[in-house]
């Protein structure tokens, strides 16, 4: 559940893939619920129709949240999250999509602040049942280095 | 409930403060099972009270989404989200805080790929209680311009 | 679980009490998402401190939909539910009350509509544990006549 | 989000509509565990099958709720809720109808306990994508007087 | 809502039915994100669709928890629950399976720890809605006896 | 996510222990929801100061689907469940108890109707923050041989 996994120890270009997930009807009106966020795109199916994608789609903040979710794997004690950066919402995810989430290392720095720390860049890709690409995020972890 | 507001009328500077809403323990609770993070930090009491806050702290993803959700007031179908950029995890948010969401325009360009549309940048800060930061985002909408 | 009951059997002052429950910060919160009111009397622990209650309030209409659900009991295939008069909120809720519902059967009339039922009102009380009537209600439900 | 609205500034005949919502199977499930109404006429498919409407239906104190939520905007601080009067479930809700409430004034009196403020009578009509009633009540507010 | 029942009372061969209950698609989510179980059998349909059953089943804790649910009904002051033998997950459970439970005393016994009281053993039979059982087990209860 | 593991492969003695977990005010209120089962032992505060446990306590069906979903690690596609024998309440769960699951294999027995798999018997323990075991059971599974 728990594995020390140091700087020194992220290559770039590891790949790894998570567990995927239907996203349901059910996900969006609890999303909603606990956001607050009843737009009509989300929650009203006639206007939807209306739309161009015909149908209710997912909040953005939800696939993110999911997504991310779904790549949590192993707890890495020396490492903590510091945020995301190039956040897109690429394509819309419709009520039984099924997604799963793509991490790779992109990028290795020095942390400005921390000396005993680096940061590491993880693009995360929440892909479709079809492989397309739905949100990429990049996501930059503190992590330490080895003593 | 639904207003347009083209590209024209987004005025650098302009601010909006949303409502307030408590984090609890049943949203943290709520915010585990919906995206299936049970990492320690945020749904095990006693691993949290060995950390350096003390206590069981929220998902990101969370205050996130709540963040957002806060500040989704009126729709205007003139705009879609396009993304965040520097999404950064700020401070720490404990169960009992409460917190609220400041929006301000930030930026306006041109879209590069729309020229009938143009892209404003709205920083979302959302704020705890003692008015602290405990998370920043840049927030990039797509809006068309007036006819 | 099914217990057919009609018209005639129904005396004036039949007196039934519900089990009870605890109402908890669960609870509103989920109502909130439930219903979309996020009104800061039940969800902004901060604003609430302000009022002259001091702290935040169940949204009346839980109250209702939980109280009325604690008296329903068995199923009675000849009745439906036609309404409620004079549903009215004594008293505010706090987390951490416990209700319950007394069920008392206050009127029996003719059906103007239907000659082969009647309609019975039934005084819907919600009590806390202090015995205190926080919200009231006269159910009206239209009834089978026995053949 | 808030804004003080006195008695005086009511005038019966006034308008406004909700956002409208689509009703979810999900929404049904969540407001049985809710209230604890596990009535088969709301989640039994096989009981309902063999009912007059063909299907489930959904809880009258659901429809009521989330009507009554939809309706909820903005806060006036110079008002509060004392109740419903003549609360009518008209017509069943089934999973995919979509729902939005209609308000208006329809009544100004005097308060009989409360010379600084008057009762706000506000008609509360819930509507399917039909246009059709489903619900309605007449939901009395307690509003301060101008100063 | 309470009953006493005596150890003496309860007959070998005693039977009785639950009311039933459409297992729904939002359960399913429901159960995952309350006991952290995503296995991609539960809440992966483009998995699901490559296994035998070719779709989403439930999980067996929760056909478990609710199908205990569905039989508890009055409570028994004088009886508690010990625990469960040869508990069996014989089907599976599809999303709109309808399933209800039957509750069979099985054997009687004296406790050997506590000798003013039984062991009612009660079998637990959840059917779905073609009448096939989908789960058994043997529900032990410590039942006090008359004085 | 996933890693065949075979009959062969299991040994008695293997032990492995889960991620922890608090259990919450609100887990208990979703659960009560979720299975219909709102016994006061569980949702009722007042009475459950008058019980030697003299405060609320979770359903045992909810610990037993907990401690099971926290075991639920990597999926084995050579393995599924059969059963659980010996399931016991042992200790009662409160608010705020944190638990953990611990897994030993215990037994490996020849499958009486498929040659081709043996039965593994892992030991579930569900322990509390003080190590004591709240609940157990011997839960059965059916592995393939390796070919």
């Amino acid at each position: 559940m728990s594995q020390i996994k140091y700087f020194d120890a992220f290559r770039i270009g590891d790949v790894r893939m998570s567990a995927s997930r239907t996203i349901t009807e059910s996900d969006i009106v609890t999303h909603a619920g606990h956001t607050g966020d009843f737009f009509p795109h989300h929650v009203d199916a006639e206007f939807a129709a209306q739309t161009p994608f015909g149908q209710r789609i997912a909040h953005g903040t939800m696939i993110f949240a999911i997504g991310i979710g779904l790549a949590a794997g192993e707890i890495n004690p020396a490492s903590f999250s510091y945020g995301h950066d190039r956040l897109r919402f690429v394509r819309p995810v419709m009520i039984g999509d099924t997604i799963r989430t793509r991490i790779t290392v992109v990028a290795k720095e020095d942390d400005p602040k921390r000396p005993q720390c680096g940061r590491v860049t993880e693009r995360c890709e929440v892909l479709n049942q079809r492989g397309e690409t739905v949100l990429v995020s990049d996501h930059i972890r503190i992590v330490e280095r080895a003593a």
